[in-house]
């Protein structure tokens, strides 16, 4: 190592302490230098664990100070490193200082009358659902990662999750920010106001920036009565058509009362069958319809009243969706337990996923109304260019998002060969579904992010115009490349 | 005028027509340098009407290249000119060109199964109102220059309103926006889409920049689905307090039913008692308590499902405020024109206070939780500077937004000279309000925007760091100045 890096180390090792300085000569740095999935593992010069702003504002300071002497070092902000983008491991290059916002994981503050908790960046989602639920109120967004993702990644990366129909994304979430920028300065901007119109919106702009912008150390966020009782229904509809139609219906009569409305492909519930057998799928038999061309709805309709009144409500949509006839049938959960198994058999698609061999993933979002005919287009392209793919096909439909992922055909070349099938076709079936996604007004990211996977994909597919604003803006706030170089733009 | 002067107009004349190149030399400008409360009246170069997008991307890139050949020139955006911060007219100079939105008028397209409608900026906003409403949907953003002001300035400035409390502010209602640049390209970010990760988050920076960093030409709106009953109720109670207490329990039994929630200080209800006798105010009578101390609130409520399911719900929560005693009497509206009755009521105090006399304006919002707190030791200041000032105290109290007013005393030396009152304190009265704003995390203006009027305040009471970063941002987007010098930042 260079002297100029050694001196850096040193400065880092009197900040926040020579424990908290993790090295790969020492330390396993496995859990911050590999990415969730496992498909990358990056080299960090150091991982930096600061107790508080203070010292992350004098990490960034330090680093900075390091860079404009010559050193070629950069710093990736990381939280629970559960992103699905490899946004939030350090590149190969040995140069990146990873900044682990974990030991700043307090509740600073709970305002019942504001509806409001503070938290600093590096809390666990589920901690803050945990103290927001203690204090008698529900903070509503909820992912898979939630038991070890941290608020600071949700935000930096403007997750998404199963409660957005209602609640919206993590930026809707947010009243207020508390940010170190790249000039190693402190934003305190930890408003609990729900109207604030003094200048541009520093906060929606480091959210969703993937810590490129600054590094998030706490927020102040939106707190909401809970309700009195939530029902989960699971419907089986014909075509995406039928699903919409019961969308539709579902948003006019309960309105802000569904939180939830999860999308399933017959062949991604009979992935489920197939390799959780010990699973009870309402309404699955192996119909040829159903599992070919058909569709799972998972319903939830929070209610502000009561659970009679909750199934009144669902009663009285099911009524009418079968008259309009966009549902085959329907059973809504008479329990706590079984609405979990009804989530479950959704949460279960990924996994059984897993099972059934490596496949090529895609987070997408279509204009709702868009969905189905940008299926059936899909579908149909897709087919052409590699007939009998199979199509793994589940998602927030009520979000317009789509985990529209794509696995070999059962027969032929690549049956038992996953690995050779995505060598062969990953990068024809991302121009496909992207093309697509396209043609129809989407995005390729609904929730995941750029990070490093997506950003050449964004170039190809943002506006020029939108791509030229944001560098602009990145060389404005971080002028060195200081924060996570090589990601979004 | 210099020939580089008459150059850049025949240039506009060119691109727009002549017809639509206002001069004042032959064209009654008024209604374009005046600003709504007829404050101050600028002086502009012309005014430029374009018929679309490309139009006013031709009209920025013109006076752009005028800028750098040295011409002293620069862009005000025009809505419809209702802002109350003198953000959208001309400043003294005669070098401002007003860049009027006017005649981009049209509905572009409604998605019902998206939920979105899709706008020109200059579209009024109460005919997108209607063209929502013909739709079968709810276009939920309400104010009151909703007969004249225009989505691309409510967007601009991120306009509040009536139903923010459910619905939002202007920002969390648009999905997607077309932007002209300072460099004169068309920013085409149309999207309909609720889950968009792909990138640093363009539209909510162009949202709220009061026409500093480009010209919004069109936006994609949420819509909602309209509900199917809704109720007012009008209660009085004792103290803020006593309101905020009726607030907490209103979230906790209706959640987002509760689309109102206005709190009126009892001497500005007086006020319209006063100056509009005709009016029936419920419960109101020049009861010394009610009149000095206490408050009344007007809360609204949307229902999904009938008139009778929202009276039942209004019922049960008077009841629990009765029994908490937060709540000394309320009535609930039995007709939409009694409804009405109550909203004009409400609406009726600003023009109540016109024929009170002038005051002192203040558009803040304050933590909710301690809008009680803020009030009483603002008040307490206020009455030792100025004893005997007359608090109009109203606002939006469920989004934490109060328009604090202070009137002159009603004897002594000003009680006939509004004018003379205002010379004497409105600066200090602004400090002490704004003073205490700051003590207590709040904002000096909650939905107004900055404009040029409370430009150094702002320099004055927001963060050295969040100006730094909003200049930053501004020199990124528009390096030579060229819209809307002088405000904001």
């Amino acid at each position: 190592m260079t002297t100029s890096g050694q001196l850096i180390l040193k400065k880092l090792v009197s900040i926040v302490g020579a424990e908290h300085v993790l090295l790969a000569s020492t330390d396993d740095l496995s859990g911050y230098e590999r990415d969730w999935r496992g498909r990358v593992r990056g080299k960090a010069l150091a991982v930096v664990r600061p107790a508080d702003t203070a010292q992350v504002s004098a990490v960034v300071s330090a680093c900075l100070e390091a860079k404009k002497n010559g050193l070629s070092i950069s710093i990736v902000p990381q939280g629970g490193n559960t992103g699905l983008v490899l946004g939030s491991v350090p590149d190969q290059s040995g140069q990146q200082v990873v900044l682990s916002l974990s030991r700043l994981n307090k509740v600073l503050a709970i305002d019942s009358a504001n509806l409001t908790i503070t938290v600093q960046a590096g809390c666990i989602l589920q901690a803050i659902q945990q103290s927001a639920d203690q204090a008698g109120f529900l903070f509503p967004l909820s992912l898979a990662a939630q038991g070890s993702c941290q608020i600071g990644g949700n935000l930096g990366t403007n997750a998404g999750g199963t409660q957005v129909l209602r609640y919206g994304n993590a930026r809707d979430l947010c009243l207020g920010l508390e940010v170190v920028t790249a000039q190693g300065a402190i934003w305190s901007g930890l408003s609990g106001l729900r109207k604030d119109n003094t200048g541009y919106d520093l906060r929606h702009l480091f959210i969703g920036s993937e810590g490129t912008l600054g590094v998030i150390t706490a927020a102040t966020l939106k707190l909401f009565p809970k309700p009195l009782a939530t029902l989960t229904a699971w419907a089986a509809v014909t075509s995406l058509d039928a699903a919409l139609q019961l969308l539709g219906i579902a948003q006019k009569q309960l309105e802000s009362g569904l939180t939830g409305f999860e999308v399933m492909g017959g062949f991604a519930v009979s992935l489920v069958a197939k390799h959780f057998p010990q699973q009870r799928i309402p309404l699955w038999q192996p119909d040829p319809i159903l599992s070919e061309r058909g569709y799972f709805v998972l319903l939830e309709l929070a209610d502000a009243e009561s659970e009679q009144h909750a199934r009144q409500r669902f009663e009285s949509l099911m009524e009418q969706a079968f008259e309009l006839g966009c549902v085959i049938d329907a059973v809504v959960a008479e329990s706590l337990s079984q609405a979990q198994a009804l989530w479950h058999v959704r949460e279960s698609i990924p996994l059984a996923q897993v099972e059934e061999g490596l496949n090529i993933k895609h987070d997408i979002s279509i204009p709702i109304s868009s969905i189905p005919q940008f299926c059936a287009s899909t579908d149909a392209q897709l087919q052409k260019a590699i007939p009998g793919v199979r199509l793994v096909n589940f998602g927030h439909m009520g979000d317009g998002n789509l985990h529209y992922n794509v696995q070999c055909p059962a027969t032929g070349l690549y049956a038992q060969d996953a690995k050779g099938f995505l060598a062969r076709y990953e990068e024809q079936v991302h121009s496909i579904v992207y093309d697509s996604v396209a043609q129809f007004g989407g995005s390729i990211s609904a929730e995941h992010g750029i990070g490093a996977l997506k950003r050449d994909a964004l170039t190809h597919y943002k506006s020029p115009i939108a791509i030229e604003l944001m560098r602009s803006i990145k060389k404005a706030l971080d002028p060195i490349g200081l924060f996570n170089p090589g990601r979004v733009v």
